[in-house]
This record gives structure tokens, sequence and C-alpha cells, in this order.
């Protein structure tokens, strides 16, 4: 099975937003084994969107479509392809009874035009919108399948994953397994990874071995093709034994994983709780930890101390350490993760003070970051990071950082 | 002129990374008034890249590649398009000196097939890689234009910016400007705003209206073509103007604003400043905020009040208050805004309190969402939402929503 990925949206072609969803979507069918022979992004233009499906249908097998299912005159998705295959529209009663629900529900008048979302392709089989309105749907003609899915990549990706991939696995009854693992870095360079694991890449054609990096991690995504799962699994196993006994230092975690899930998942193992003081960093690395369902059992809160006043006035930093060693400082550091520990009264107390930029602070150049971590019946430990970027970048390692310290120390100390 | 953008390279189209050298080229080309009607990518492979141009010859004036001028086997485009154009790839001495000096330059020794870099079509104006070492190329056949540049952003980028876009300037010797505006709503739905103004957008042809949705936003981007700039941005007032005598209420900014980055100009502007406390949305207002260069005048800071514990201790919140309305509670929003901003001593308090789901919190249902804004001097307003969505989306839309509320409140009281 080969595919193209049609993206329709006007938006694209002005360049206002990135086709990500091709990106996800690829990932996705790279998984399953699919290959994707083209991405093509077309205008909300009936005549365009007509020629590009036709050419598709003469050299992919599975052609997914993503946005132009809305309300608006702008979607034109379902209605040209309905046209092409000769297909009706149907309302769709659960589609249509799903909409109104979610207008009652946010209390808002409905519109006419929000009726027209919940028209399908006769034959289709409908895919549940779980986090929007228009539905999406999936329906093979001549042995071409076609899969329309919405535009916004919130609805378009759980749409996906949970009835989307379900759709294709029954069309594809593979017998090659395709296994593939993540591993997740941190602290260590992309070059330097690469570097140090140069020959196992080079020796290795199944499972292959492919590294990516980005935000200041690096990721190996290993890929096994077997008839077996079983040993599809077992060349996987073997892969990351041999990388892990070169850089398993760096490994913190697979998949899906993230640091901040990782430390929610390490802290409620441990039945620890954490509490965060946060300078440069404003309150994101709080807010990343509870972005994860159910922290609020190990998640205490903490306190953005942006400005000298905070941090004396709710975290008792004494004037004359920030007149001494100045905010951005060991010193500061230490004390702003000891005492917002003991103010939420938590386990751990983690604390980021520096300078995100651009400009310069108490004469300290942007990227000049100190990390506490302090434990209960442990010392505190401080460090002293050199971060080069930009505003953005430098906040963003930070609180990575700040994780893999709070992984470390956990390790260490539990 | 009408456009399309070729990206060549697997690594798309198995999702490693996004397109974004097509949304970069395609605002580019937007401002320049060249229509791009389509986006294709297609994999290192020889066959379907020539299918490729082929059907693009037939819709574009104007073809532009990126990707594929690299020294590997697999890189393939400008071979391709020599061999479909019938032109012969010459050494450019100048491109071969420029690749010689890189390794002299990083002390690196120059493989042969480096030297493939510096090849280029027949009667090609050469550009320039400042940032890397493929150069690109510009070339006009059978009134077809095509361009090929490299694919790393940061070698394309500049390349297109100082030579690319020149190039194309000159061979528009366009009289007509194009002109846009975004108009930037907070607090009403797309089908709604679209109705509202539905008369307006068919109506018009210059300056046309054209909407976006996202996140809980939702922007209209006028776009004017007129001889003269001035001409252009009147018809662009008119618009605007028609637009904002129906839903002027919704309007919070233009162009690049975020409703983050108003917050933070009308407090600079009014010299106030602001403290948060929050509990569903775990520190991700002050962040959003802080991310914002220069915050620091105007964000004292605040409180992530994730537990009822810290609620209590930290933000002096009554056990009553707790136990009686819940945390999640008008009253417990009016207070959490008035406690946090006198313990941070700031002119404005904000508190975001509710369930952001997806389990209910106190018997309320995920999405049940309390907002406070507590301003020196004058009665605390509590906001009261119902939102829908998972838990990331509930959370962006409490904050934002917090900060279209303070918007409304700073110019009600100021």
């Amino acid at each position: 099975m080969n595919a193209e990925i049609i993206a329709v949206g006007s938006e694209l072609l002005l360049g206002q937003i990135a086709n990500t969803n091709a990106q996800f979507l690829s990932q996705q069918l790279a998984e399953l084994g699919i290959n994707v022979y083209f991405h093509t992004v077309v205008g909300d233009n009936v005549q365009r969107l007509e020629q590009t499906v036709k050419i598709a249908q003469t050299r992919a097998d599975l052609i997914i479509f993503t946005g132009g299912l809305g309300p608006t005159k702008d979607d034109v998705t379902k209605e040209t392809i309905a046209r092409l295959l000769q297909r009706e529209l149907v309302m769709d009663e659960e589609a249509l009874r799903s909409i109104e629900a979610y207008y009652a529900r946010t209390k808002r008048t409905m519109t006419e035009n929000n009726k027209k979302q919940a028209l399908v392709l006769t034959g289709a089989e409908v895919l549940k919108n779980e986090y929007g309105m228009a539905p999406g749907m999936a329906l093979t003609v001549n042995d071409v399948t076609y899969m329309l899915l919405p535009g916004p990549p919130k609805e378009m990706m759980p749409m996906f994953i949970r009835y989307g991939r379900p759709f294709l696995l029954g069309k594809l009854q593979r017998h090659e397994r395709i296994e593939s693992r993540v591993l997740r870095f941190f602290g260590i360079g992309e070059s330097q990874l690469e570097t140090e694991i140069e020959d196992l890449i080079d020796r290795q054609s199944n499972p292959t071995i492919a590294p990516l990096a980005g935000d200041g991690e690096v990721t190996l995504r290993i890929t096994a093709k077997h008839a077996s799962a079983v040993e599809a699994k077992k060349l996987l196993d073997e892969a990351e034994q041999a990388i892990v006994r070169r850089v398993g230092q760096y490994l913190y975690g697979y998949n899906d994983d993230t640091l901040f899930s990782k430390v929610i998942e390490r802290l409620k193992k441990y039945g620890k709780t954490i509490a965060a003081a946060e300078s440069l960093t404003g309150g994101r690395f709080a807010a990343e930890l509870t972005a994860i369902p159910g922290a609020s059992q190990t998640v205490k809160g903490g306190v953005v101390c942006y400005t000298n006043e905070v941090k004396e006035r709710v975290l008792s930093i004494p004037a004359s350490v920030l007149k001494t060693d100045g905010a951005v400082s060991g010193q500061c550091a230490k004390l702003l993760a000891e005492h917002v520990r003991t103010l939420c009264q938590a386990d751990i107390g983690v604390s980021f003070t520096g300078v995100a930029g651009p400009d310069p602070l108490e004469g300290k150049p942007a990227g000049t970051v100190y990390i506490g971590v302090a434990v209960a019946g442990h010392e505190t430990e401080v460090h002293s990071l050199t971060l080069v970027g930009d505003r953005e970048t430098i906040r963003t390692r930070t609180i990575k950082y700040g994780c893999f310290a709070v992984l470390k120390r956990l390790t260490a100390v539990l």
C-alpha cells in the first residue's frame, strides 16, 4: 500500500501555518509500514482540488485528506470527493447530535451552517470527532482508499489514532511486523551521540537506527521488521542493549516519554511531592508538570518569583543575598529551592534563577542559569549552567535540565 | 505569476521534519503578490521527482525546489531538472572555491563528492550560499521559471531573501502592490464571526477577507491589491472599519499580536503590574507572559496553588471557603485574585481555578473554570466558564480568556 497525503487549506499556501498534519500522518503511516510517496497541499478551490485528487488516484492506493470539513463555504473537501466518486452526502444522525450537544454544552447558539458538518459520504465508515465537530470518514472505491480527516491537529490526531489507524490496520492484513522503539537522551549532543555509536548505525540494516535531534534532546529510533512480533522485539532489545552500553547514562526514557512525564512517574512511584520556585522560567516548569493528568498527587505548587520583591516577600530570600550574591547566583538558587520546599511542604524543592535574555542581568550574560534541587534530609545541590540560544531556547533548556537533575537526584538519594 | 513549491526529501515523507520551508516561501511569495497554488513533497527518487516536475510545468509559471542539492547520491534535484530541461551541468568556479574555502576554514578534508555541489545548470543565475556549500540557481525556460534552493532552512532562507527574492522581483516588473492585515478576535467562534460578516466576505474581491480559526481564536486576513500603497492601505482601512462595526467587541489585536503580548503592552502603557494565582493552569499564564522580553517591568510573579494546601498556606484562602464553596468556585477565584495581588504587591491580581480534567473535581465536570480579576480600588470581577476539550485545550482557553478579561477590565477601569 502506498499513500499520498493531501492537505486542503489556503492558509497553508499563504504560509500562515506549516503542514504539521502531513508530518504526523507520515510518522504514523511509516509505523504501519505504509510508504508515503507524496504530500500535496492545495487551496480551498474546487477545481484545483479535483485536479489534485485525480492525480493522486493514478499513483496512490491510499489518499488521506486533512482539512476542508468545516461549516463554512471555504470547506469543500467532502463535496468535491462526493462529486468525483459520484456518492451522495447523507446526514449522519450521530454526528449531528454530537454537534448539537457541543453547542448545548458550551451554551452557544448553533448557526444553520454547522449542520453541514454532519454530512458524510454514503457508504463511508464515519470516524468520530471527540475534540471538535466535523466527523471524519473512510471508504474504499475502485481499490483506492480515501480517508477524510479534519484540519485542526487537535481533532485530527486523536481521530486518526483512535479510528483511522485501526481502519487501516484492517485494510492491511499484513504479515510482516514493523516494530519500532524510540530511545530518549538528554545531556548529550547529536553529533557526540552519533560518534559514540557510529559503527552500530552503519553496521545494521535490521533493525535500523535513526538519530534525530531537537529542543536540546536527542532520540534514536530503532525499527525492526520480522514476521514474528517476538523476534522483532528481540532485535530491538539487542540493539538497545548495545546502545545503552555506550551512552546509557544519558538515556532517560522511551517512545512518548518526556522529561516531565518521567519526573511525575518517578515521584508517584516513590510517593514524593515537589514544589518549584521559578524566576527566569516564569512558571513554565510547573506548567509542564501540571499538564500531565494526575499531577496533583505529586505537584504541590510553587512560586513564580519573577521579581526580587517576590523572592524576598514570598520566599524569604534575605535582601543581603540579593545584594551581595545577586538573584542570579548559586546561593540564591540554593535558598529558593529550600524555601519553596518548606513553604509548600513538599519533599523536593527545585529552583530556577538566571538570565533568559536578550539583555544581561546583574552584569551576567544571557544563558547564565542556576538550578537548585533541595531534598528533605539531604544537602541541596546547585547546578550552574551556561546556555546559548534565544530567550525561548534558554527557558526550555533550563526546565529540561531541571527535570534531568531531579531524576538523577531521586535516583541518588532514594 | 503563480507558483508551486516542491520539496525534495524522503525525511519529509517519513515525518522526521515538517515542511517549514514551504511555509516560509509561501509567506515570502504572498508578500510579492505571487499566488501559490500547490505545495508538493516528493522523496529522493528520480522517477517520482520527474513526474512531479512534469505536473508542475503544466500548472505553474514559477517552480521553486528545496532540497536535493547536496553531495550525496540521494541528492537528485539538479540532475533531474538538467535532464528534463536538456541542460548541461557545468562547474561553477566561484562555488567550487567557496566549498574549498569552507573545508579549509573548518580544517577538514574535502571528499571528492563535494565537488558535485558546485555543478550548476547552464545558463542559470547562481544564487550564493552564504551559510553552507551548495549554491542555488534560477533560470527561465519556455516561460517557466525554475528556482533551486538548498534544503536546510538556515541556508535556504537567507539565500532566498538575499538572492532569490530580487531575482523574482526582476521577473515580475510589477506595479501592483499587495498589502495585507490580520485582525485577531477572541470570544467569538469562527462560524458565528463568519455569519456576522458573511455579506462582507461574499461581496468583496478587493480586498479579500479570509477567516481562520485555531486555538480558541479567530483571525481575518484582509488582502488588498492596488497600484498605490496608499490606496491599498485605504482599502484595508475601509474593510476593517466595516468589520469592526459588526464584531469590534471581540477584536483584540493585529498581525503578530498575541493576547499575551497585548496584556504586557497595555500594562506597560498604563504603568501597571500584574500577579497571578494559578490552580488548574499550573503556572502557564505567568509562563506565557514572561516569555515576552521585558516582561519584568510588569509581571511581579505569582503563586502556583495547585493544591488546596498551597491555597491555604501561601494565599491565605480560609479552610471554610475551600470546604463550603470548594476550590472550584467563584468565591475561591475572587479571594485568590485579591490575595495574590496583595501578596505580590501588584496593581492587578488574576486567578485561575477549575477542572482541567479528564476527571471531575469536587463533583464539577472538566471544563468548569472560574477566573478572578482584582484591581486595586475596584470591585473584583469573577468570570465563570464552561469549556470543552481535552486538558491542554481547557488550560489554553482558560489563560487566553484570562488575558481577554484583563484587557477588558483595564479598558473599563483605567
